[in-house]
Protein backbone atom coordinates (compact mmCIF):
# COMPACT_ATOMS: atom_id res chain seq x y z
CA UNK A 1 0.00 0.00 0.00
CA UNK A 2 1.03 3.49 -0.54
CA UNK A 3 3.41 4.88 1.62
CA UNK A 4 4.11 8.50 2.95
CA UNK A 5 7.00 9.95 4.80
CA UNK A 6 7.12 13.58 5.96
CA UNK A 7 9.27 15.39 8.06
CA UNK A 8 11.79 18.38 8.83
CA UNK A 9 14.76 18.75 9.70
CA UNK A 10 16.58 21.74 11.65
CA UNK A 11 19.39 22.65 9.74
CA UNK A 12 23.40 24.19 11.65
CA UNK A 13 22.66 27.90 11.00
CA UNK A 14 23.11 28.86 6.94
CA UNK A 15 23.64 25.15 6.04
CA UNK A 16 19.87 25.04 4.93
CA UNK A 17 21.09 25.07 0.79
CA UNK A 18 23.26 22.52 1.46
CA UNK A 19 21.64 20.05 3.06
CA UNK A 20 18.92 20.94 0.34
CA UNK A 21 21.39 20.48 -2.37
CA UNK A 22 22.38 17.06 -0.92
CA UNK A 23 18.83 15.63 -0.93
CA UNK A 24 17.99 17.13 -4.32
CA UNK A 25 20.75 15.47 -5.83
CA UNK A 26 19.52 13.00 -8.86
CA UNK A 27 18.97 9.30 -7.51
CA UNK A 28 17.79 7.07 -10.53
CA UNK A 29 17.67 4.08 -7.98
CA UNK A 30 14.94 5.83 -6.06
CA UNK A 31 12.47 5.67 -8.64
CA UNK A 32 14.04 2.26 -9.38
CA UNK A 33 13.20 1.45 -5.67
CA UNK A 34 9.26 2.19 -5.59
CA UNK A 35 9.90 5.78 -4.85
CA UNK A 36 7.04 7.90 -6.82
CA UNK A 37 7.16 11.51 -5.13
CA UNK A 38 10.16 13.09 -3.11
CA UNK A 39 9.92 16.51 -2.57
CA UNK A 40 12.39 18.74 -0.53
CA UNK A 41 11.51 21.89 0.18
CA UNK A 42 11.56 25.34 2.41
CA UNK A 43 9.61 27.77 4.04
CA UNK A 44 10.87 31.10 4.38
CA UNK A 45 9.64 31.22 8.01
CA UNK A 46 12.23 28.59 9.00
CA UNK A 47 15.29 29.33 7.40
CA UNK A 48 17.15 26.44 8.87
CA UNK A 49 14.36 24.15 8.53
CA UNK A 50 14.02 21.52 5.31
CA UNK A 51 11.00 19.66 4.62
CA UNK A 52 10.86 16.63 2.54
CA UNK A 53 7.72 14.31 1.84
CA UNK A 54 7.80 11.29 0.34
CA UNK A 55 5.50 8.90 -1.68
CA UNK A 56 6.47 5.34 -1.47
CA UNK A 57 4.70 2.11 -3.24
CA UNK A 58 5.44 0.28 0.49
CA UNK A 59 6.35 0.79 3.49
CA UNK A 60 9.22 -2.11 2.58
CA UNK A 61 10.26 0.01 -0.64
CA UNK A 62 11.03 3.16 1.78
CA UNK A 63 12.99 1.00 4.37
CA UNK A 64 15.07 -0.59 1.75
CA UNK A 65 15.41 2.77 -0.04
CA UNK A 66 17.41 3.15 3.54
CA UNK A 67 20.32 0.73 2.20
CA UNK A 68 20.99 2.26 -0.96
CA UNK A 69 24.13 2.91 -1.68
CA UNK A 70 23.19 6.79 -3.10
CA UNK A 71 20.94 7.42 0.09
CA UNK A 72 23.64 6.04 2.81
CA UNK A 73 25.59 8.76 1.08
CA UNK A 74 23.47 11.63 1.15
CA UNK A 75 22.79 10.71 4.76
CA UNK A 76 26.30 10.68 6.25
CA UNK A 77 27.19 13.74 3.74
CA UNK A 78 24.20 15.90 5.75
CA UNK A 79 24.20 14.50 9.10
CA UNK A 80 26.90 17.08 10.46
CA UNK A 81 24.77 20.17 8.74
CA UNK A 82 21.73 18.78 10.99
CA UNK A 83 21.33 19.46 14.27
CA UNK A 84 19.55 16.63 14.87
CA UNK A 85 16.17 18.56 15.82
CA UNK A 86 13.83 16.67 13.40
CA UNK A 87 9.94 15.73 13.06
CA UNK A 88 8.28 12.80 11.27
CA UNK A 89 5.13 11.59 9.77
CA UNK A 90 4.49 8.25 8.33
CA UNK A 91 1.11 7.17 7.29
CA UNK A 92 -0.22 4.29 5.30
CA UNK A 93 -2.33 5.82 2.08
CA UNK A 94 -6.28 4.45 2.17
CA UNK A 95 -7.16 6.72 -0.48
CA UNK A 96 -7.59 10.24 -2.56
CA UNK A 97 -9.84 12.71 -3.30
CA UNK A 98 -8.27 12.69 -6.61
CA UNK A 99 -8.90 8.76 -7.06
CA UNK A 100 -12.89 7.23 -7.76
CA UNK B 1 6.39 26.69 -7.41
CA UNK B 2 5.22 23.34 -6.13
CA UNK B 3 3.63 23.57 -2.49
CA UNK B 4 3.45 20.70 -0.24
CA UNK B 5 0.33 20.83 2.57
CA UNK B 6 0.99 17.55 5.20
CA UNK B 7 -0.77 17.35 8.78
CA UNK B 8 -3.11 15.46 10.71
CA UNK B 9 -6.06 15.41 12.46
CA UNK B 10 -7.93 13.86 15.74
CA UNK B 11 -10.91 12.67 15.31
CA UNK B 12 -13.43 11.80 17.96
CA UNK B 13 -12.89 8.28 19.86
CA UNK B 14 -13.71 5.74 16.87
CA UNK B 15 -15.09 8.34 13.92
CA UNK B 16 -11.19 7.64 12.11
CA UNK B 17 -12.90 5.68 9.27
CA UNK B 18 -16.03 8.44 8.93
CA UNK B 19 -13.70 11.48 8.43
CA UNK B 20 -10.84 9.43 5.91
CA UNK B 21 -14.52 8.40 3.97
CA UNK B 22 -15.33 12.29 3.81
CA UNK B 23 -11.73 13.14 2.70
CA UNK B 24 -11.23 10.49 0.21
CA UNK B 25 -15.03 11.11 -1.53
CA UNK B 26 -13.90 12.02 -5.17
CA UNK B 27 -13.46 15.57 -5.96
CA UNK B 28 -12.85 15.98 -9.86
CA UNK B 29 -12.84 19.99 -9.40
CA UNK B 30 -9.51 19.24 -7.22
CA UNK B 31 -6.94 17.79 -10.07
CA UNK B 32 -8.92 20.99 -11.92
CA UNK B 33 -8.05 23.17 -9.23
CA UNK B 34 -4.07 22.39 -9.30
CA UNK B 35 -4.21 19.08 -7.00
CA UNK B 36 -1.41 16.61 -8.27
CA UNK B 37 -1.21 14.46 -5.31
CA UNK B 38 -3.39 13.93 -2.04
CA UNK B 39 -3.08 11.47 -0.06
CA UNK B 40 -5.20 10.46 3.18
CA UNK B 41 -3.89 7.94 5.73
CA UNK B 42 -3.94 6.14 8.80
CA UNK B 43 -1.33 4.62 11.16
CA UNK B 44 -2.10 1.64 13.26
CA UNK B 45 -0.19 3.51 16.09
CA UNK B 46 -2.17 6.28 16.39
CA UNK B 47 -5.93 5.24 15.76
CA UNK B 48 -7.66 8.37 15.64
CA UNK B 49 -5.53 10.14 13.61
CA UNK B 50 -6.58 11.19 10.28
CA UNK B 51 -2.95 12.21 7.95
CA UNK B 52 -2.65 14.17 4.90
CA UNK B 53 -0.23 14.77 2.79
CA UNK B 54 -0.90 16.67 -0.36
CA UNK B 55 1.04 18.42 -3.27
CA UNK B 56 0.08 21.30 -5.04
CA UNK B 57 0.78 23.67 -8.42
CA UNK B 58 1.00 26.54 -5.82
CA UNK B 59 0.41 28.13 -2.55
CA UNK B 60 -2.12 29.98 -4.52
CA UNK B 61 -3.58 27.06 -5.87
CA UNK B 62 -3.64 25.58 -2.90
CA UNK B 63 -5.76 28.68 -1.54
CA UNK B 64 -7.88 28.90 -3.72
CA UNK B 65 -9.44 25.50 -3.27
CA UNK B 66 -10.50 25.62 0.64
CA UNK B 67 -13.77 27.86 -1.15
CA UNK B 68 -14.62 25.20 -3.53
CA UNK B 69 -17.80 24.04 -2.53
CA UNK B 70 -16.27 20.37 -2.47
CA UNK B 71 -13.82 21.50 -0.05
CA UNK B 72 -16.16 24.04 1.97
CA UNK B 73 -18.43 20.76 1.99
CA UNK B 74 -16.34 17.92 3.13
CA UNK B 75 -14.43 20.46 6.13
CA UNK B 76 -18.18 21.48 7.33
CA UNK B 77 -18.71 17.36 7.03
CA UNK B 78 -15.25 16.58 9.26
CA UNK B 79 -15.36 19.48 11.69
CA UNK B 80 -17.88 17.67 14.40
CA UNK B 81 -16.05 14.73 14.06
CA UNK B 82 -12.34 16.19 14.55
CA UNK B 83 -11.20 16.87 18.22
CA UNK B 84 -9.46 20.19 17.15
CA UNK B 85 -5.81 18.71 17.43
CA UNK B 86 -3.94 19.00 14.46
CA UNK B 87 -0.42 19.41 12.86
CA UNK B 88 0.22 21.00 10.19
CA UNK B 89 3.39 21.80 7.66
CA UNK B 90 3.68 23.09 4.32
CA UNK B 91 6.53 24.27 2.56
CA UNK B 92 7.60 25.25 -1.17
CA UNK B 93 9.40 22.60 -3.08
CA UNK B 94 12.61 23.05 -4.19
CA UNK B 95 13.87 20.20 -5.86
CA UNK B 96 13.70 16.28 -6.04
CA UNK B 97 15.76 13.67 -6.25
CA UNK B 98 13.61 11.77 -8.46
CA UNK B 99 14.29 14.79 -11.12
CA UNK B 100 17.68 15.61 -12.87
Amino acid sequence: MTYVNTGSFVTQPGRRDDVVAILTRHSPQLAASGCRSYEVGVDDAQPDTVFVAEIWDSAEAHEQSLHLESTREAIAEAMPLLTGEMTQQHFTSVGSPLRD
